[in-house]
């Protein structure tokens, strides 16, 4: 469990419930595959005290990555790196590669006729001002460039809160980064449909498969009193055989227990 | 200020990025609409001491109110109410309430024909073992009763995760109880969608607005460049009246600004 990660979302919007956070669900499901253990996924308002002091209280926990969205772009209320500078104790000083990956951008724009000058207002000029010894990730959908800055032995990466931009991102320049530093691990995962069983009947007979699969993650995911229940199963190992065979075994075992018990079971969903 | 929430998800499937997190954004916005400022959203695995050290962090930061959802059910891994009678320093006992409304359930489950048995099985009654001092909140769409439970000054609710059960305990528990400690709130938000502007353009202009409109949020969300920018506008106030004219006059005023500069400004979605 040493690959552990905390996802910080930035945005009131989260807060007061207008947007969905999809970014968490895409960024800890991408991280669970390259083997990495996410342990909390955190959402603090636009405020740069509030962002210090979440950033900070994960770094206390001392995992190995902490990923942030949102919070990168040119409005006021776009306070991450602040927030990190802050919680850090770095300086907030101009980064010239940013610069210049945000005036090509801007450059672009108005070669595409989308905008008409591409001047570096303070607004754009915000978007390259970084803590001190972070370096910029570029941003091939948007504007805002991510960045990285290590803290002590953890790796922060900040993306931007644009689902496509933080993708992009994410997959052109984090993952290699995640990859290099956790290695080779293959996660599988699989799901059983089970029905004719209550979750309660259920319970002892996933804890007797989890007990005899130790390596094997279970859990039930209930649709409702009698709809049918959910089973994921999930695992993590270095090489693919060694995940299958230990899916499969944990698989093969619950539906055996689930049939003893006169309950019926599907591997895809009715 | 003084009316905040924390909300905390319990879930290994949130962590691993299996299930979207719905339940934060329902909650947010119904806690929103009553005139509750949530402040923070945390997503911690199914482990006692990690939801234990996560409810005694929230709690260390004084909100009026802290829901739970997830981690009631029958299974071996629902342990949010374990996690809050070690963070709270209370024992488990069981509590006679919770047991009768679980034991009617399973009887009209049998009724209905859908289990054969009503039996209180340990499973069963795991779910009416609740920290001392705790009580049950009905629930009525599936087994696994809601709680409540008081930690200083802090109002704290666990909610089960299947969605409809969280929401049926909300709507008819935890909104009367919310209500009447926080008094009479109106939340109003409404949305301009702008064109021919980019964010970096817009944010001094949003900036502008927002001193002017002390009450009123304001928060732009790009959807990439040049595409339309989703401006939201959001406040809250004692009566109607007031919320509408201090949203009208920031949108108002924040449209000219836009037109001002060359841009367009619709009130609905193109």
């Amino acid at each position: 469990m040493d690959q552990e990660m905390e996802i910080i979302c930035v945005g009131n919007e989260l807060l007061i419930g207008k947007t969905l956070n999809t970014n968490a669900q895409w960024l800890a499901r991408r991280a669970t595959t390259l083997g990495v253990y996410v342990k909390r996924i955190i959402v603090v308002g636009d405020y740069v005290d509030e962002i210090a002091s979440t950033v900070n209280e994960a770094l206390r926990r001392k995992p190995r990555f902490v990923i942030t969205t949102g919070g990168l772009g040119p409005t006021f209320d776009d306070r991450t790196l602040r927030g990190l500078a802050k919680a850090l104790n770095r300086a907030m000083t101009l980064d010239e590669t940013a610069l210049q990956m945000i005036k090509k951008k801007y450059e672009m724009y108005v070669e595409e006729g989308k905008i008409e000058k591409a001047e570096l207002t303070p607004p754009r000029i915000k978007m390259a001002t970084l803590p001190e010894g972070a370096e910029s990730l570029p941003n091939s959908v948007g504007t805002a460039p991510g960045i990285k800055i290590m803290a002590n032995e953890t790796l922060m990466v900040a993306l931007p809160g644009v689902p496509n931009e933080m993708e992009a991102i994410f997959n052109e320049s984090v993952a290699i980064l995640l990859r290099s530093r956790v290695g080779r691990v293959v996660f599988l995962e699989d799901s059983l449909y089970s029905h004719r069983i209550v979750e309660s009947a259920l319970a002892p007979l996933i804890d007797k498969t989890m007990n005899a699969n130790p390596y094997v993650y279970v859990k039930s995911h209930p649709k409702g009193p009698n709809i049918g229940i959910d089973i994921h199963f999930s695992t993590s190992a270095k090489d693919y055989e060694n995940a299958e065979s230990r899916l499969k075994n944990a698989m093969a075992q619950l539906a055996d227990l689930i049939k003893d018990e006169g309950g019926k079971v599907d591997h895809q969903k009715e």
